[in-house]
């Protein structure tokens, strides 16, 4: 028993992300390590007027203890936006969670055991890894390209051993900003249908879509219940609420309710009330174009200074949406190496490593587009590509 | 593995609690089950005013990620506010965590491993039960009596055997009323220390002591680092909040603040400037002094029902704070049974079984008296008393 303790501490080591993070308060860095939205798009008025409209009106009802599965009405709001997504679903279906990161925490806590095996695209969003790590889970990594993971491999893995189920952001992957496209989303929901695969569908992003058409989600092509749904009002309305929700089947909800009551009984009363008043009171859809069009101009600058200022050897993504690119060096570019030096020279991003759970990935970067401006951006991509290219002769 | 996993979805069934609270909501029930403070003494006025003066001064900031610890101001006031508690601790020593459920959830990540054994006291706290049923421990009921679990047993079972830690609820504890006495908290430190055995102190009702003086945690006698103390604003200010917090070791604290990290990334950033906020400008101490002397009046008026309704075969504990009093029945009456006539008379009580995690205590019934007013209380015990009176014939 001692040695699994022992491992399980072992595993959970401090991120790089939540040392970056610490670095880019001090001024005069220019981050795009963090995965951190715009504050100044955040709708701060509309919030404000609706918190005073629940302050106004709800009374002592906004403070006190509440059901573990949410209020009634942002469920049922929740089961409605659902409905746009293209996937049919209840309010009773809906379990808000205390951001996304929770729905991964929960999803451990119902279906990981020791040396269970998740597969994940190539490379992964760290703190999934994080979150599953805490459950003693190992991670196999499934072949992908620039439309995603590939369904045949994941049939082949399926097929070849116990598999407690696949984890994939299908919209503007963290890291890689990559889509999953329309066909292989029908693939891998008909595999799951196939081989009773549990699909972690994890869809934070996908609102954050500032060119080309929205996809329709893994879960709107499931009819057995074999795919879980998760997604966040961290990137439409404000991360600072911890509110996001999970849409599963019946069964596997049951189960996560009962984990989410032993993890914090309940999310915020208040925050719920909060976001459900200004969702209903405000035009929430018009507050994602704003950003969209923001985080899109951003991007162009991102890319436009990238083709002007990197190395030839130095490629990266083409994000149609969210918050992150990917920025591929030459085998022998080694991202944690370079990073001190960026940042004594005043720019931040994560190191590709941290990405890989079984290792790897050494000569990749990612980019947050989302947080600064575009003028930081310039600058920011400037010094970076300087330092990528000293490095790179 | 599968087993384990089995076990664990066996383990974790809906708690009576959770079954019971939404049968309070049924109107006319007069409840006695649920755990709830009471909303009419929420500061709700002085909540508003904290909450507006955020949202006009902090903007965006209120809304954004924000560190996995907590916002410095609230560590630093809480780090002040356990000096009163006789704990010396700085900022740093505090993690702010999604009410204290959230605290217990973080132990159990951090220390469980299947089959570790847990010494509590005899009964204990239902939900901390499921927090640690969720990483498969086992519990070792203490002998325990009036004046709490007796120093002596532990310091046996710790002698006898590997014990991961013991959780202890030194005041009215939840679901007794009972307080550890003095001799026994310094007596327990001492323990720790010599068997290099952790103690989790949970204490969300220490600071709703309506009669008596408050006595020093066992924390306060700690000096090396065996303790863990959890406390909460759930119960001094509002629960809807969830917002709570762990004193911890730097070593463990470290720890812990990882599995906070992966469970949900950090608390509410809004909820915390809130409560900061109110704790700077409001008086919150003459709040608990309101809070204390209306709880006080509830817990008499339950007591005085109790002596004038119950048969003479019904006992109960005389609590000096909190939320809860415990009555024992003779050994043949059956709480679990009972509850169905019960609620069908428009009461409810949590039955004593579901606070003994290996079995045991049904004839035991958890009141609480902080929710109800005065006149209910009267009229509830009023229809209890007269069903245990035809149960007990």
């Amino acid at each position: 028993m001692e040695t699994s303790y022992a491992q399980r501490m072992s595993a959970m080591k401090p991120s790089t992300i939540r040392e970056m993070l610490k670095l880019t308060e001090r001024p005069g860095v220019i981050s795009f390590a963090g995965g951190l939205p715009a504050p100044e798009l955040f709708p701060v008025e509309d919030i404000r007027a609706a918190a005073e409209r629940v302050l106004g009106e709800c009374g002592a009802k906004a403070f006190q203890y509440g059901a573990s599965e949410g209020i009634a009405p942002l469920r049922t709001r929740i089961a409605e936006e659902m409905k746009t997504r293209q996937i049919g679903c209840m309010a009773d279906d809906v379990l808000i969670t205390t951001g996304s990161q929770q729905g991964l925490d929960l999803l451990g806590k119902v279906f990981l055991d020791p040396g269970d095996v998740i597969l994940t695209e190539t490379p992964t969003y760290l703190a999934a890894i994080q979150a599953f790590q805490c459950f003693e889970a190992s991670f196999q990594p499934v072949v992908t390209d620039d439309e995603g993971v590939i369904p045949e491999a994941v049939d082949a893995l399926a097929a070849a051993g116990r598999v407690r189920f696949l984890y994939v952001i299908p919209n503007f992957q963290n890291p890689t900003g990559r889509t999953l496209s329309l066909v292989r989303r029908r693939q891998l929901a008909e595999i799951a249908a196939r081989r009773n695969l549990l699909i972690v569908e994890d869809d934070p992003y996908g609102r954050l879509r500032y060119r080309g058409e929205h996809l329709p989600p893994i879960k709107s092509f499931d009819e057995g219940g074999h795919v879980i749904y998760l997604s966040t009002f961290s990137k439409t309305v404000a991360p600072g609420f911890r509110t996001g929700w999970i849409v599963a089947s019946p069964a596997v909800r049951d189960k996560l309710v009962i984990a989410k009551q032993a993890a914090d009984l309940h999310t915020s009363s208040f925050d719920q009330l909060v976001l459900d008043r200004y969702l209903a009171d405000f035009d929430n859809a018009a507050h994602v174009r704003r950003v969209c069009a923001a985080y899109g101009e951003r991007y162009a600058a991102m890319d436009a200074a990238l083709r002007r200022h990197m190395p030839a050897s130095f490629s990266w993504t083409q994000p149609e949406g969210g918050m992150f690119l990917w920025v591929r060096g030459p085998e022998s570019f080694d991202s944690m190496h370079v990073l001190g030096e960026a940042i004594a020279e005043g720019v931040a991003f994560v190191p590709g490593a941290d990405f890989f759970p079984r290792g790897g990935g050494g000569n990749n970067m990612r980019l947050n587009f989302s947080n600064a401006g575009i003028e930081a951006i310039e600058d920011g991509i400037t010094r970076l590509a300087a330092i990528c290219a000293r490095s790179a002769q």
